[in-house]
């Protein structure tokens, strides 16, 4: 279980195959975001027309609510949500440091305030392992601390402070049909984050991921890290990404050899009225598309471009009506899928690289990843 | 075309079918509701996958928002809303009444205030007509006044303008690819109701509407109205209960002659937690059901109970997750349309009459249909 197998490369970017429990993933891969179990406005079945494989949910959110102990009762997650693919949980590090209302961090954990009720909990490496278990995802995290990138004391010691909480994970994990990665952090910091992917690469994880990053970070400095990085990982892992990104993003981390993406950022611009497409973002708001009978994208081959025009999906976001994000979530969704899989067999068939400035220059108008931004969507 | 034919009567009840340009309608039939030109949370895709047939839309809507001039420009309803299937329009008169600002009634006509931005509007027949005949849908609506049904002097009045207007309504329609249904008002009192039935089914409508119930009267002012029409409408054409109902409203008003139905009651109920069963109206939100492995309805075959669990249903709800809405739609929809099928069935086989007591047992604890309930969801 959990091979990793090449099947081709061009400069850095691979194409692989992961196996997990639920199914093979199809290297690179984009996850869709389902935060509470569920990818929001979507059903199982819209996410796998669209052509979903892998899905991530959220550990702090579910342990929260419905809880994991209730998860675990009704079966796991799969089960519970109904996603019979491969699923993949974070620790619930990145959100007791965003989201939750106060924190407290010593070298033993986390203890914070739920974001819903004030209540106060405490996580530590063995609780995240504990909940992921309970939670049954083919792919789980290691407990992490994610710092400000600009901050380079603060990287150095949320790093080393990872580097305890990973080891501490693999000790405390019981289950064997779950791969654990390992999440490398250190900021923008070239020294730092060698040695956390030294370290971390070091350790019996089949599977790394990259914290730390799309966080406030520029662009280029993500690419420089992506670039380093790949000195230090050996070729036999799949690399994970966490919490990007945009066309542009994704494009640049393939050729810089990441595997795995996942962000919410599809889903949350649906419900924002905005869609990817050729011609740059749309604003679906926007009323130069009153009678406008074209789909977002002529290109597209999704459901909500193969049935309808943008003058209805105007109507619909002007109107308030739900339907508008979920028609959107799943172009969104299927443009950044599509647009990977295409990526996929390139490498395969050895077109990669020279259609690389084509993909950038179709992409460059949704390029926007500015955090803050999408956070206040 | 708009041809009626019986295929078997059982009582007052009948099993029908009435031809559409987009369509036969197989009656009796229950409508889904979308108002604005979209059944709200669901896709076209959905809604031909739990069994609709017939969609109603709501003029005053539309006429307001994108506009019917709009609509017609975007090649009508069925291409913009992507609905193949026949659609019906209601008249913009009980919306008129019901919904916008302020109102002022004349011989003529309506001048109103718009609910969204209080601009001001006035709707005559001909201008009901003309709106109904840019939509395009196969089954457009006369307009008519709905009274208070427990003013008699009120209803009088309301009634000899519906009568009025209804006239108007068959010389301005143009075109001929539409059925025009006729409205007979004349609130709770029998001679009046009388009256109305007798002069509506004088003139030359392919179909009759009932309009002016369930907007305050109780449940057996209903079915009395509902036996007296029938001694007064030829049996030669389709009747429409418009805006009814619960699935003890469809029972008995199938078994009093009614050919179709619409209300909004249960994509309604399923925006606020509301899921029909056989054990009676279920709320989702309610903490019985947490750890419940069992779906909504154990005898319903609609995609929400075949795939999830009443424990996961409570999870999206408790989590304000929009798929709730989404998936219980889908499940009232279904339960209230496969109902009226599973009826249709018995008229045609005979059982009908032997089966109608288990019928309102099983979906008494649905009954309620207090519209001012519905309405404050």
């Amino acid at each position: 279980m959990f091979s990793f197998e090449i099947k081709a490369q061009t400069g850095a970017a691979r194409a692989g195959v992961f196996q997990t429990p639920h199914g093979n993933l199809e290297t690179p891969i984009f996850a869709p975001v389902g935060t509470q179990a569920t990818v929001k406005t979507l059903t199982p079945a819209q996410l796998d027309e669209l052509g979903a494989t892998l899905v991530l949910s959220n550990t702090y959110h579910l342990y929260l609510r419905p809880g994991d102990e209730l998860v675990s009762e009704m079966g796991g997650l799969h089960k519970f949500m109904q996603w019979p693919g491969p699923i993949l949980t974070d620790s619930g590090g990145y959100q007791v440091f965003s989201l939750a209302q106060t924190r407290k961090i010593d070298d033993d954990g986390v203890t914070f305030k739920s974001h819903i009720d004030g209540s106060s909990h405490r996580f530590t490496p063995e609780k995240s392992i504990q909940i992921q278990e309970n939670l049954g995802a083919d792919i789980i995290m290691a407990f992490d601390e994610c710092s400000d990138p600009n901050d380079k004391a603060y990287s150095k010691t949320a790093m080393e402070r990872t580097h305890r909480w990973a080891e501490r994970c693999l000790t405390a994990k019981r289950r064997d049909d779950q791969a654990l990665f390992g999440i490398i952090q250190g900021g923008i910091d070239p020294e730092l984050r060698a040695a956390s992917a030294q370290f971390i690469a070091s350790l019996p994880f089949p599977g790394i991921a990259i914290g730390g990053l799309s966080v406030g970070e520029t662009k280029e400095e993500m690419q420089n890290i992506l670039k380093l990085l790949g000195g230090f990982l050996p070729d036999s892992k799949p690399r994970y990404l966490m919490g990007v990104g945009t066309p542009e993003d994704l494009i640049n981390g393939i050729a810089l050899g990441v595997d795995i993406f996942d962000c919410v950022l599809p889903t949350r611009l649906a419900r924002h009225n905005a869609a990817f497409s050729s011609e740059g973002r749309l604003n679906l708001m926007n009323a130069t598309f009153s009678k406008d009978q074209r789909p977002i994208d002529d290109t597209c081959s999704c459901y909500t471009c193969q049935t309808f025009t943008r003058a209805y999906l105007r109507h619909l976001v002007v109107a308030k009506e739900l339907l508008a994000g979920t028609l959107l979530s799943i172009h969104n969704l299927h443009a950044l899928i599509q647009l990977v899989k295409a990526m996929r067999v390139s490498i395969l068939d050895g077109t990669f690289e020279s259609k690389v400035p084509a993909w950038l220059q179709q992409w460059k108008g949704n390029a926007e990843r500015d955090i803050n931004n999408i956070n206040n969507l």
